[in-house]
């Protein structure tokens, strides 16, 4: 049975005033479409406003565009409409550690991730296979120098034209980014940080919170901005350890909350359900 | 410095049908509110739409629900006005069991639990001192017979009517209620359960989860219904345990939950993000 | 540098009586061994005692059992000496769903789980792929009728002698045992039922828990017993949902938790971390 | 029926070498004791050896210390034996929040808190009442110069020395402890921080989490040090929360955390539970 109705997300972000909602929903009134999910919020500090809703509607992409124009005119909204599930293309950028990439891959098969992935680049060869076994294609080259770097770097954003790429996640890449590649993919790169932040800062935060005796390890997934492991942060989860775990068996137990934590993060991502608000982020869950 | 403008939250429930956020909002800017949160949900199983929002606006009750009446009528809408942080008029059953009522206190006089308790009736006396610290009159009635558990009943109602009682909370209250006053509380009566629900029915739920040997415990909050422990799910929290737990421990550990468990429930019904969806609870957070 | 110590798992199960413990570290003393890890439990009801410890000692097998004989049969131990990290001989079986056998593979190869995985045996065809991706030999069998039904599990018995197999995993594996398997599989047969239990019984447990409105859906891990979803609980995990969620969604939530349940419960068991005290479980974590 | 058996906690610290458990256990037994309880730890980095045994025995502390005592010189051990379930001496200081001191005073009648306590000091009155519905004697003083901290300070030793105290538990006490103090109270004085550690340091951790937008927030309960917030950490919790909660319902959310962390921390440390490997605690649960 097909459904002659087209489902569409509405987000939308503008300063904050009233009657918003009312002038929002008159368009999608006006569009026929019946709405199936709404939320909003106000964010105090910066005084933006911020909406996203769904709605099932026989009105196409440009008529629904139609309804809204005014509204958006009038309010000064920084408007997108996409369609309910349409997969977002995604890079991805991996290391040698392959649970974040088996997450990702093993959900996105499911069908539980609305993504397409075009190409996976690595700066180590090992993920190949895996990426082979999902039928996804992978590149590798090293990193081993600046003009090495450089390169990688000219790839990747080679590759966001090439397969117009909407969302490059860092599953476990093992390399800073240049302040100039973090300011090209402001908003659409989501790293996964090995550690609750605030936290151990650095390098190896697992021998730093073995040694700190810490009762909770956990994960963060965060945007990528030039300040290291200081963008806004998307998603976090914890799992409880005690005096016991090695600094192996931390590592080994952090890699569980990292895949999860950067699925769901992805997933959020891709149904249009994470907004910037300054440092911080809306998540309309 | 004071606020002059008065805080509304508006419940609305009625069947689901296109243009109904949009009718809302509408009278909403009628009445000048700004939307300062708003929340929706269709229950696809029942057909019914339930949205809650909360507004500022200089209109007073009247104006606020003069401008929304038409809409009310045309869509057939259950409608409730309510003024943001009134205190909910509570009356608290017990038994001998404290932590329960000491958590509801506690939060009451802490400011973090909108209600106001006019009372807390007991079964036994034991309780009345604590209610005493806290300036809550508290009546104790044997409950041992037929004729007195009648009689407690028919206080309960005089109580209910006398201090216009808006939710009775059975804090541990070790007393079966009668179908009857079960269906005059429906939809404002909530109870605790000493266990995680669906689970171990009837007497002892801790000594049967001991002997079953689970790995965690809980505890459920829901409508009170004359069908025992199967009313609604308004909130459920579990705490991990292990085999080294002795029944007398699993009860101590599930206190925890049981008096987090029911103060959250309640604090969420005293700000009226609890709506009924046939069997079902819709929880606006 | 090799470590010319062995390392080894003892577990102990006996009547509880006072000297035990003496005992048995007198015997580890006598074959040079240094405890690295040691547990012990009391079952009050049914009068057990239960002992776990690593020891890592130049002594061998033959030299270790030798020292532990006499307190053995002193105590009347039921006795079980294994090598730290050994990979457990495991049969996996499954029907058409990947996430469980797709998390134990994944986990297996990259070091996490302790189990070597000589077949794969479904009632689908299905997941061929994963296993042969892992390496793993696969082998389907339809299950459509009492011959068939039958034809499997005398397949399934054949493969446990064939492969000498110590652990058999029921990773969503869609078929009710016959009394008769459950008996000769009792203790070492593994099942991940899709939802918290105690619980909503029979099929379709998630429809059940959506109509009921559960704050909370689970895993539970547990011994296969010919009595349906009563045997001994091994590991469980909750996560929360709310109102929003349709059934489908909260399959592919549960999803989840079954995973990381059944993936949990085969490690403890493989590392000797699971005895069972009558309907309980002791796991030493 | 009275229990003709004592029941003791002995923990034992002490550098790792082979033998310690059969040796301990060894006097166990020659006091004619049943061991009810036994955990041990070897802590890698630091080569100290930890155990913590309870045991049910006719030997009272004497001739319990007569047996154990060539153990303990043999072994260089720091030895502790403690009844089972006596009441800890405890002093607690507090400023004006009230719900850490709440949650300790009602436990501690509910029988869930082995501790008893003399006094309870603070820098102001507020908390003087519910001290007193507890029975509890209340002190308070102002901090509002170097005069009055160096009085309060020296109240506290008084205290300390008066009473016994075997631990002083600041719930929510808003002074810094001088370097002298805790150095006097070293290992028997533990902090809540109203953050989950390490993080953000400093004033207002709240404010800077609101800011952050991160999704979880925490308490850490942890030893006393002159470096501020950096003792080592006895427990940690988080709860979940989103980009709606403003600064003061973060601060309310956290607070239900920092009860129950430090309640918890106190009742391990109160059986014993708790013991130091360097800047790290072993907490045997």
């Amino acid at each position: 049975m097909s459904d002659p109705l087209n489902h569409w997300i509405v987000t939308l972000v503008c300063p904050d005033m009233p009657g918003i909602v009312h002038a929002v929903t008159g368009a999608i009134v006006e569009a026929e479409g019946n709405i199936t999910e709404l939320q909003q919020f106000s964010g105090l500090e910066t005084g933006n406003f911020f909406l996203r809703l769904q709605t099932e509607t026989p009105a196409d992409h440009d008529r629904l565009h139609h309804a809204l124009a005014p509204v958006i005119e009038r309010y000064g909204m920084d408007c997108r409409i996409d369609r309910v599930g349409r997969p977002l293309r995604t890079l991805v950028l991996v290391s040698k550690a392959a649970h974040c990439l088996n997450d990702l891959l093993f959900r996105q098969r499911s069908g539980q991730l609305p993504v397409e992935i075009p190409l996976v680049l690595g700066n180590h060869p090992d993920l190949g296979e895996l990426a082979s076994f999902y039928g996804v294609p992978f590149e590798a080259r090293p990193v081993t120098n600046g003009d090495e770097k450089a390169a990688m770097e000219a790839r990747i954003l080679e590759a966001v034209d090439e397969h117009d790429i909407e969302l490059v996640v860092l599953a476990r890449y093992m390399q800073i980014l240049s302040p100039e590649l973090c300011e090209r993919l402001a908003g659409k790169a989501i790293n996964i940080h090995h550690s609750f932040l605030p936290g151990f800062k650095g390098a190896n935060p697992y021998r730093q919170a073995h040694q700190r005796g810490v009762k909770l390890i956990g994960a963060t997934a965060h945007f990528v901005t030039s300040d290291l492991d200081e963008g806004p942060i998307i998603e976090q989860n914890v799992v409880r350890v005690d005096h016991t775990r090695s600094v192996a068996e931390l590592v080994a137990i952090g890699q569980d909350e990292e895949s999860r934590t950067l699925s769901q993060a992805v997933r959020w991502f891709a149904e249009d359900r994470v907004l910037l608000d300054g440092q911080r982020t809306i998540v309309f869950q």
